[in-house]
């Protein structure tokens, strides 16, 4: 598809040399995502500020051209991807990331939506604050809100929305809607903000935000636990909270399938575990305190907690091992890469109410085990909230079928136990792409999509914002 | 007004013993708000169950009577009494009262909206757990979704809508909308609560929530500091969050026009400052932990804390007194109260971004003392989240206008400051009802507007629910 000439000199114009890009090498960036999607750009602009976003989109609404609003790509569920047809306008905020505003008195800070999490925490660290959405991805703000991440420490921050204490965000029709309040207390009706979050761009392209900051901790301190079965972890997550609550900042549970692969795969870490296998599960404890050590020896807290644990629920605990985070992080987070070695993955992001995460997870392997016994079902995820990442991870010439029929009946299995037999969610935190449309479609209620729609009828009536159809 | 004896029988048939009133004097404490607000009803209904409600609405929409929706009645703003006009019914939540399940493990309970917030946290003190939304008045939990309810703990507990997982309304049709889910992460485009949250009741009725319970603290340590200037308060503040922040509950502020009323009114409470007059302001701070005393000493460490920060900040800290949190917060409850005693109150619930508080009130002081010298302004609030519950009080016989005349001019005064010279909030905390709809109208963008008129539209299209206009 060929750009008019006229509206190319017009964005030229307006956004300076580096603010057009057409070059097929130049766009390849720009239309493919971090880990999923792939798609075909008619071209990308990069503003540098709200005025020239809120032009673009007025430029683009007049020719009747769609607009895919892309922070750094690192979503995984392909909104942040044009589709194939060529003729969607990628809007790069990377660009609009002049302004990080701090207020140290205020723990507030109003930031571009283009700046990167890791350039916004370096701000913040100076002042002993910190972002506390902790992710591993570097995303911009943003696309943040627009995903509405949660991570691995929203047990103890909230996600993103409640982080989140004002917004600035043009419609697309170039309307700047200015909600940039830093207050926390602001009780005047409908919370504009809430329409924009964990929304993937298609109401509003999200040009700045007002941020909630978090002082940042003195210590942490990290543990593993060794369960013998998946009910232990919530009981020894119910003994944290209530011993230590504001303290733990994370508890992430692992499945002996998870994990294997992590001492055996590319990254080859050392098992804690010496020459014996992996537990059932594992559990990753973190806490955190901006008291010193002189005050909190907190590595002895959670080291004496976690033995009293120990002692009272000694048939369903095995060891205990206190190390440094970092460690244990490393773990954690080199799961999704070792599982990719084991074969093909197909993984999700689910969520069910916390005290039945055992139950769900029996009930998968028992569902895909009569059926696809091909398939390992390889868990993990952030319990304390609910989340589970669970994978499933198979050897292709064992399979009964090809990838291409038994992915989608598999995923149809799978969501349809999770949101439907055991109340949960489809997408826990990636939020809605054209990769889980189909979930939306299936699971959002009448109401729901009559909401979507009225929204979009008003902030967007041409329907040029985003690929995701959230009604 | 006459109520239509076939729709009186209708509803009596459907709701039962003491389900329709209609006698005057059993009315009145339906019209009647705890502080403020006085209407006329047609009558009033207590339905016990959702579908009761969702009948009710469906009987009212038949006839296009309009519908007010009441949990206790305490609300500020007006928002939970009909209008004088006796055409309205009050349904009353009250009856609605039967679920109150707590899953332990989940760290959840789903309840109905009638449920007191007393009656709540006695169940949920069992399992050692509270919902922590910490207010002077006792809500039924309906009702502090509506008005979304803030208090004294929000800076670290958060709001109503911090801690609300799931949600049942009853729309004007009598449609139940069921987003009842307990998932801390469910990320799946427009998340549908927030609509029905701080909203007064006019887009559906709440009939049910889920909420999240957090653990009870062992320990709570509190102590008052006396301040010779407002910013000092800031300063504190600053150093509190960055030295002991997951410990720290509360942060008020009392100016010394405010706490003087206390100790000289029918209170009468004894001053901590002995014979000597408070100082300009008194911040009282709280702490709470699970932890129990062996493991951290909560009055030692608070007392350390504040006494470092004394030796650094001689010149602008007054006496530091520690002592029992309850003989601390009943000198703060006792500030409205004892003002009452003093003359004409005008209470406002103003914040700004709490780096601001203290310019704020300075320009208050001007703007009010160079035009109306007759006021005495008594400010004090939650300064942890920008709060400033800003009372003007004055001996009408000394005063230029009569109250009539004089109390719009001087809100409108205040109002104006906070909002558009302050990017403040007009109600912080106590929502949107007929005694602040002059600010809504004034200060709502035109998006805002939009958006509510767009939702109205789509879920009371004939305009029956409440009484308060959000668009």
């Amino acid at each position: 598809v060929a750009v008019e000439p006229r509206f190319r000199a017009a964005l030229a114009d307006l956004l300076g040399a580096g603010g057009v890009l057409d070059d097929p090498a130049d766009l390849e960036k720009y239309e493919t995502g971090w880990r999923y999607g792939k798609g075909k750009a008619l071209l990308a602009v990069r503003p540098a500020t709200t005025a020239q976003v809120s032009r673009v989109l007025a430029l683009c609404r007049e020719r009747g051209l769609r607009v895919l609003p892309q922070g750094a790509n690192t979503g995984l569920v392909g909104a942040s991807v044009p589709d194939g047809g060529g003729r969607m306008v990628v809007l790069s905020l990377e660009r609009l990331n002049r302004r990080l505003a701090i207020d140290v008195l205020d723990r507030t800070v109003r930031v571009d939506a283009g700046v990167l999490l890791s350039t916004l925490n370096q701000a913040l660290a100076e002042h002993g604050l910190t972002f506390p959405v902790d992710l591993s991805a570097d995303p911009q703000i943003g696309g943040m809100v627009a995903a509405n991440t949660g991570g691995g420490r929203l047990l103890r921050y909230g996600d993103v929305r409640h982080n989140l204490l004002g917004l600035e965000v043009v419609l697309a029709d170039g309307t700047v809607l200015d909600t940039l309040t830093a207050l926390r207390k602001n009780n005047t009706g409908l919370d504009l903000k809430h329409l924009f979050t964990g929304t993937s761009g298609v109401f509003g392209v999200v040009t700045g935000a007002v941020l909630q900051a978090a002082p940042l901790p003195r210590q942490r301190a990290a543990a593993l636990v060794g369960l013998r079965r998946g009910e232990a972890g919530l009981e020894l997550l119910r003994a944290l909270e209530h011993g230590l609550s504001e303290l733990l900042t994370a508890f992430e549970v692992m499945s002996a399938q998870a994990l294997e692969p992590v001492f055996r795969g590319p990254a080859a870490l050392r098992s804690p575990f010496g020459q014996a296998p992996p537990p059932p599960y594992t559990a990753l404890v973190e806490l955190a305190t901006t008291l010193p050590e002189a005050v909190l020896d907190l590595p002895g807290l959670l080291e004496e907690a976690l033995g009293r644990h120990l002692e009272a629920h000694g048939d369903d605990l095995a060891d205990v091992l206190v190390a440094p985070p970092e460690s244990l992080w490393a773990i954690r987070h080199h799961i999704s890469e070792s599982l990719r070695g084991e074969g093909r993955v197909l993984a999700f992001d689910l969520a069910v109410p916390r005290s039945r995460l055992p139950a769900f997870t029996e009930a998968v392997k028992a569902a895909l085990g009569a059926e696809y016994p091909c398939f390992r079902v390889c868990d993990f995820g952030h319990w304390g909230d609910g989340g589970t990442h669970l994978n499933l991870v198979w050897d292709e010439a064992a399979a009964p079928l090809p990838a291409a029929e038994l992915v989608p009946r598999v995923q149809r299995r799978v969501y349809d136990l999770a949101v439907l037999d055991f109340g949960g969610s489809y997408s826990a935190e990636h939020g809605v792409g054209p990769h889980n449309q189909a979930c939306f479609d299936r699971y959002a209620s009448a109401a729901h999509k009559a909401a979507g729609a009225a929204l979009k009828a008003l902030f967007d009536p041409d329907g040029l914002l985003g690929t995701v159809r959230l009604w």
